[in-house]
């Protein structure tokens, strides 16, 4: 990566913005030039990246005339607005949001299952949902040996899945609950300390909501799997960050749990614990601020003939959301698609 | 009722002991006596019954002498050691504990389920593990209307299934994250505050659970269907009381959504709180402190032919184990199998 670049990131500010920044410097991505945006009303703002101070821009179009690559860590609406914008400047942009995942111009990429895609995008490359990130980084490596047929999951999703704020009120409820003050709820439907939320996002069709029609989706997108079977629940819970999933898969030919376990601790960006006598397998809070896939509990689904069952863990705001973003970032500037 | 019953509680200072008192004063079972044992160390503790004050004895075996009817809340060791004891006392022992769950001899009762069963009993009735109970609550209806092919779990377990022990473990870690003080860890694997656990019980066969057989063994043996296929995934969660789980089943004859709702509507001992536009589904917060089963999120498996999924939640202390041996109780009482 001779090539150093212009990078913008929007929505700097926030815990997928922020969680960008770190990792930018982590792994040495080739910058020539920063560019913070935010909200104008955080313009002004000044953020840590390495050893230097950045300070905070707002996110107007003209700001993309000097980037040539933006990272969008914002919501759906503003993407859709500025994406086009920065594509008008000749910035290309990976977008976190779900704008433009279903879009058929657009790549849904996640750089183990489908860096191929990278190369076909126009502008925008769409970064998956965090939980089907996750999940598919754990599916692809079976479903390429043997083929999937179907796939049952249900999610355990931490509340840094709401950002910031979603991290706050559930530090807030629990001191609330532990000295016996009112309990206030802003973020999430109901109280998340010490309770779990079977809703996420807005229900959509057939009683399903959203974020579990999103895995249905966007894995079916990610894996070229148009006909891939899936259902999912997806569930709130007290945890800080990393997200979990429960997942019971059937396979099209035959694959024992030994052989699962083989190809997963082969598979890139995933770290295989599964040693049950010594108390091995993942949990979400161990996997915290770690950028792989961690998976365990792996064993023959003992309700069906082809079946496996196992069980994931791994940082949403990383993996989930920016790390996975910068690995696109990387591989653009490595094959020069910017 | 006319008959009043001389009722031995064996563990009478636990949390499942506890609230089978609680429950005996609310549902005004016929007692003339009351005697409450446990380990001798806690002989002479003062425990409160409605308003009168009990004191609580030594677990010996002359104690069963005087009891028609004693509700076992120990361990498998106890319960393996007392109930044969007071079973020579012609005193009929109903046990919480997994020691004879699947013995042939000894009715599994869940009362919404197999009620008959009772009748059978040869001196020793077993209550069910706590996720079972609540699983098959929601089964049972299903099977009885189209038959069970197949059925996933994957449970989001409360601390109370270990105990008042447990529920001190999360207050306390919980108080010690937000104090920055070291976490102690003594009663689960691994810190459960703002963490989940996959490892309930010991691990005993396929790299299965004691926990997640007991839901395959179990299930069967309640709902008369050794045949049932069942895989399951058990997951201790930062929840303080009530037990959730997300079930995926496959049904022999096709079986709407909407079909199954009605079902369930009218099925024993389950409230269905099911009305995802005004954000109603079951949550174990608000289902802690009631006997019945909640189930919600009822909608058709997108991932099969004739699937149903759901979302349930139950207090494990009151419907997972003492509302349920209660209500095995009246029966023998109201039968006069005693």
């Amino acid at each position: 990566m001779a090539q150093k670049i212009k990078l913008a990131i929007v929505g700097a500010t926030g815990a997928v913005g922020q969680e960008m920044m770190k990792i930018l410097w982590e792994r040495k991505f080739p910058i020539s030039e920063l560019i913070c945006l935010a909200d104008p009303r955080e313009a002004g703002q000044r953020l840590i990246y390495g050893n230097e101070e950045v300070v905070v821009k707002a996110a107007r179009e003209d700001e993309f005339a000097n980037a040539d690559i933006a990272l969008f860590a914002v919501n759906t609406e503003i993407s859709q607005q500025l994406a086009p914008a920065a594509n008008r400047h000749n910035c290309v942009v990976i977008d976190n949001s779900y704008a433009f995942r279903l879009d058929k111009e657009v790549p849904l990429v996640v750089p183990e299952v489908n860096p191929e895609d990278i190369a076909e995008h126009k502008g925008i490359i769409s970064n998956p949902n965090c939980s089907t990130i996750i999940l598919t980084v754990a599916l692809n490596p079976i479903h390429q040996a043997v083929g999937l047929e179907r796939v049952i999951v249900s999610t355990y999703q931490a509340v840094s899945g709401a950002g910031v704020a979603g991290l706050n009120e559930l530090k807030k409820q629990v001191e609330a609950v532990h000295n016996n003050e009112e309990i206030k709820t802003e973020v999430f439907q109901y109280q998340i300390a010490f309770n779990l939320i079977p809703h996420i996002d807005s229900f959509v069709e057939e009683q399903y909501t959203k974020e579990e029609m999103k895995l249905v989706w966007e894995t079916r997108k990610i894996m070229h799997a148009p006909e891939l079977k899936i259902a999912a629940t997806a569930v709130r819970v007290p945890v800080y960050r990393s997200h979990s999933e429960s997942v019971n898969l059937q396979t099209k030919k035959p694959l024992t749990a030994e052989a699962a376990r083989n190809i997963l601790s082969q598979a890139p960006g995933i770290i295989v614990q599964d040693d049950p006598d010594k108390n091995i397998y993942p949990m979400p809070l161990y996997t915290s601020l770690k950028d792989e896939v961690f998976v365990g509990r792996i064993r023959k689904d003992i309700s069906c003939d082809q079946g496996i069952a196992f069980w994931i863990a791994a940082d949403q705001i990383r993996k989930g959301a920016a790390t996975n973003a910068i690995q696109i970032a990387e591989i653009v500037v490595k094959e020069n698609l910017y």
